[in-house]
């Protein structure tokens, strides 16, 4: 509240060039959308391929050197996730002494999208899409420092569900973290696509009573729910709150930015 | 039945190293992901960026010269998308006369991902997700042709809601399809990569009493779901069946997918 909104520069990399009205730089926009998307794909180019890689990963934002850092923000991206041969020697071979400072590690793009309600117009052409798609763009290293690797482990297992680290078997074992590994995303630009409301039909088509009176057209909300929790044959324990609390927060949520997205 | 089920050729691209028991390349599978995701993700390199550049469209799986092809056919990737001044000329420059004919093209990378399941285990460490997730390899072009192009709008229409295409305002005006890129992606090769089942504890945490008396144990199932129907303000047409039809089956479908898959 009254902060200034930080928005990411616009590069050759993250302009959204169509339906640019849809877009957004804002970090706490695009930090948000990150941190609720459970998957992440994370592409990147290996020397020895015309395709770029592309591994589905589990990421959020954060910040070691600041851990206070609001949303808003400037964070890094701390990714978890089995780090490939290939890729970690992509990474290694990306990252020499004589590279410059901001550019040391493998260049990747992270991208998730949600779709949030499908548009059904009169015509083909005119069906949509309500959804949220973001994308950042960064130089990825692997964490080496064993505390930095601990708290990226702590914000990534809390993204997934809240306080969860902390309610877990602590601490990590050593063979855990070793064979964990973890990288740590310096983002250089990136940006948001979002589509909300409902159908836009053309003139002609809504003047044209044939296909007003065959056509049904309208909005199907989407969005995704979190099932009753199933415990382990083994499990002991009551579904703590903050389990119980994330099922129905994530419902509640999901459910109602989709309607209200509908209805802009 | 009875048939051979084709698989898509192992190389560097797409051959699953981590976890590979999780790892599929029935195109019978892999095509029916692709179909099963509202977005993929599309991946391609541009002459300007170490970055690729990662768009998310719509596509469906078809095949224009065998519009009968099954599922587990050689088939065709259609992304229907905005193709951006900028992919439009890379594709353009990435399909020369002189190339070979079967890497006539812009490589892109397809990816899309579901999640199934949240996997609350005992350790950070051991907690995963159930999951779906895709990944294609293939040389995009654009579809020129005028018929092929209808085909592939009504195969991605389809893909959407069933029958969807049949039951808009027909045909498409000739603006219409000027204005629509259509890509066709030939697929060298692919792969899919699941997970089910429940949670997996080591043996030492299983005998830690301490840590099983006080972390919850279990899954946590998670589905999209399409709500109530929202009719715009000018609509004067019943919900038709294959509308009415569509919610139903995907709501029956992706629930009872993830509750299945976490009981495995």
């Amino acid at each position: 509240m009254g902060r200034h909104t930080l928005e990411y520069p616009k590069t050759s990399d993250n302009t959204v060039r169509r339906h640019n009205e849809r877009a957004t730089y804002a970090l706490s926009t695009i930090h948000r959308l990150i941190n609720a998307s459970p998957i992440i794909d994370v592409a990147f180019n290996t020397p020895d391929s015309p395709f770029p890689a592309v591994l589905p990963m589990i990421g959020q934002m954060g910040s070691f050197d600041r851990p206070s850092a609001d949303i808003g923000d400037p964070q890094d991206l701390y990714i978890h996730g089995y780090v490939s041969a290939r890729m970690f020697n992509v990474t290694k071979a990306a990252t020499t002494d004589d590279q410059k400072e901001e550019e040391k590690g493998l260049p990747v793009t992270i991208s998730a999208s949600h779709v949030d309600a499908l548009i059904l117009a009169t015509s083909g052409f005119n069906h949509s899409y309500n959804y949220r798609s973001v994308v950042l763009f960064g130089y990825a290293t692997l964490v080496e420092d064993e505390e930095e690797k601990k708290y990226a482990l702590e914000v990534i297992t809390n993204g997934i569900v809240p306080e969860r680290w902390q309610k877990t078997r602590q601490p990590p074992t050593k063979a855990e973290m070793t064979s964990t590994s973890v990288l740590k995303v310096r983002i250089t630009s990136g940006s948001a696509k979002i589509r909300d409301g409902g159908v836009l039909d053309d003139k002609h088509d809504l003047q044209n009573e044939e296909a007003q009176n065959s056509v049904w057209t309208g909005v199907l909300p989407i969005y995704s729910s979190v099932g009753e929790p199933i415990p382990t044959s083994y499990n002991k324990v009551e579904v703590p709150s903050n389990i119980s609390d994330f099922v129905k927060d994530y419902n509640k949520e999901n459910k109602e930015y989709a309607l209200e997205a509908a209805k802009k």
